[in-house]
């Protein structure tokens, strides 16, 4: 009997209304003979108010005691969602984090699954139960509750679809997969059908805001097969398809571009006129790693005079202060913009096809939008750009690559290059 | 170095601020160099709007369910306490109920304390922490979450207090003490600075609600000294004196009656016409145990031709519709009236003084006031009354004791008889 782990995130949840259609789902995966695991968020806003009543005590708080607050918005919807499954027959069961032997590192807020101690959970399935797991949540071996971090409901899901041997795990929410780029900017955008692992590294990121990281790149790391799936359009009866993740060689249909993500929570600093000498770029980036910074794009140039050199670098724009103050006497100069945004475009099918850089390129040129920085991996290229431009940008790549097509044909032989700058 | 358990119910963490304040006392009591065990309720209205959910997905739901949504609420109040004692450098943790050992049985809903594991507690009150507890909540042997049914929190601070040989258990509420009586129906109820374990069973039976009943025996068994203070009007710095739960030696001046207490949630049955004949009382009794539903006062009269009895009993009005089905073919007519009232004279003192009973009646007869039926035990004289002549009869017993007087000498000898009926 195939075994599913079905999650649910807070909007699938926000109520008792859609706590008993994610209940239907659950149960019409048991009718097709399936056997099911479920994972639960917490009601969407409940995590918000816990929260800020732990901020509201003190932004100082001991991230111990925040955990023992905020994991009881996903105990609440284990209970619950149990409840709804139990109405219909169905042998549920409620397991909080500690029950189910999620044992975690002791990084409070943001703690990391060390192991799942399974035998439990599948004494119960072996019994036809199905247990409804409480996302979000671990233990340390001390025995303190611990969270996952934002988003961290994704991570437990495909978690416990490895420890389970899983044959597929499926994540509800609130949009009905992975789309080309942000509908919102650029309404021609289509939604993915399959996307590869790395490309969704790539989209989550730098801004698509599907899926938790973690859950992706655990994903990819133990083969799970991963299907985000909306729990709201959906009606029972009718399988709308979602965004299926799966390994590169997987992906079928022959992609060059699968996406473009935009990130207008960048910054950009610029350390003016320092000494182009060895050692000088460890220089700058030890004082920000000791901060905890993390920087992104790193761009150096030679000044004329082959003495003194610019240097820039791009951030997250939470993190400008800190690392200004971090900076301070390792230049003369530093200059910074928070008035920027990373736009990507990302597709494994880059990899043998160095002509989409030109074709980027040219699209931004032609959209009459200023480059201030390139970065570029196996699949995928970055441009910083003015945050005004942004959206520009973003529907120029868009379609450039023409994602608004249907995928079929690698869409790379269908752009025309222009001539000229 | 004096251990003190201090319990704050649901009025007392309503909010941010509250738990601020309450947290304030625990730092006074620390301050004055007693040893602090804290155990808090939910913040007020969480635990209805949790249990309203549970209720409004099926009122049939599964127990173990309901109380894995229930307890969560004590379980964010014991993370803000912390955190909240933590700003003052307090080393507070917060406790749930499997962590700090509490064993109950498995009546999910209405679960008992069987047995508390208390040496991780002490390890950490060893090691100068102050644990915050969160009330209310057990843990099977097979590990399921548990809850003590409504005012639990009482009953787990007294628990504690027992397994920690605590010196002192401290309930804060919302009221500053227990009455001589309702202070709604009489003006001139009287806060009792000590009142017996045994009188105070009796009070709260009889509708007082300061505090759970269990905790109470709790308390009278294992021999803690309990208090109930009032969290809300009492300014730091200021300690206003509660009530004291003493053992009955301990009440220091000579009470007789200590307090008037009054139901209104009673109802009354009488079966007409009765073979007078020995067994019949078991027989009526049978059906109504096996339904499971108490009875109280029962009264018999011999009827003139001696053959057949008119039986009385009361019952909670709430059990009224359930017993009459009970009942169908034990009597020949069957008469219900829920419109009637229990008036209670409470205390310890009337064990040697029977004109208590004396000055009770007469009372009642001075204001005019039909008796219904009369049931007494050692310390307490039950009266069943009209429900419209209620709070008249609690205002005619409380001037009658002349218990609006402050407690000095037995107040028996300042009672006048009137004459006659």
């Amino acid at each position: 009997m195939p075994t599913i782990v079905m999650k649910f995130g807070g909007t699938s949840v926000a109520d008792l209304q859609r706590i008993e259609n994610a209940a239907d789902k659950v149960i019409r995966e048991i009718v097709r003979g399936n056997r099911c695991v479920v994972v639960v968020s917490a009601m969407s806003g409940v995590t918000n108010q816990l929260v800020s009543w732990v901020n509201s005590l003190t932004p100082d708080y001991d991230a111990r005691e925040y955990d023992a607050v905020v994991a009881t918005g996903e105990q609440v919807t284990a209970g619950l969602m149990a409840i709804a499954l139990q109405k219909h027959g169905i042998k549920a069961r409620s397991w909080q984090g500690w029950q189910a032997g999620v044992i975690s590192t002791t990084a409070h807020g943001r703690a990391r699954i060390q192991d799942i101690e399974a035998e439990r959970l599948e004494r119960a399935l072996a019994k036809g139960e199905v247990p409804v797991i409480a996302g979000f949540q671990g233990v340390t071996a001390a025995g303190r509750i611990t969270t996952l971090g934002r988003g961290g409901s994704d991570t437990s899901a495909v978690a416990f679809a490895a420890a389970l041997n899983a044959d597929r795990c499926d994540i509800y929410t609130d949009v009905d997969g992975v789309y080309t780029t942000d509908p919102r900017i650029c309404k021609d955008a289509r939604k993915i059908s399959r996307i590869s692992f790395e490309e969704m590294l790539e989209m989550a990121s730098v801004g698509a805001k599907v899926l938790q990281i973690r859950s992706v790149e655990l994903a990819m790391k133990r083969g799970i097969k991963l299907q985000v799936l909306s729990s709201l359009e959906d009606k029972i009866g009718s399988d709308l398809p979602g965004t299926l993740l799966v390994k590169e060689e997987d992906v079928l249909e022959s992609h060059l571009i699968s996406g473009v993500s935009c990130s207008k929570d960048e910054a950009k600093i610029t350390l003016v006129g320092v000494r182009d000498m060895p050692g000088f770029a460890a220089s700058m980036v030890k004082p920000l790693a000791d901060a905890g910074i993390n920087i992104d794009m790193i761009v150096q140039n030679v000044t004329a005079d082959g003495n003194a050199t610019d240097m820039t670098f791009t951030l997250s724009s939470a993190d400008l202060h800190k690392a200004v103050k971090a900076l301070e006497g390792v230049a003369d100069k530093v200059m910074t913009d928070d008035k920027v945004a990373k736009v990507s475009v990302i597709g494994i099918g880059m990899k043998a096809h160095p002509e989409v850089a030109l074709t980027a390129f040219k699209a931004m040129a032609d959209a009459n939008i200023n480059i201030m920085a390139i970065s570029t991996s196996e699949i995928k290229i970055s441009m910083l750009v003015s945050e005004t431009k942004a959206d520009d940008a973003v529907r120029a790549l868009h379609s450039a690559f023409e994602l608004d097509k249907v995928e079929k044909t690698p869409q790379i032989l269908k752009v025309k290059h222009k001539e000229g700058r």
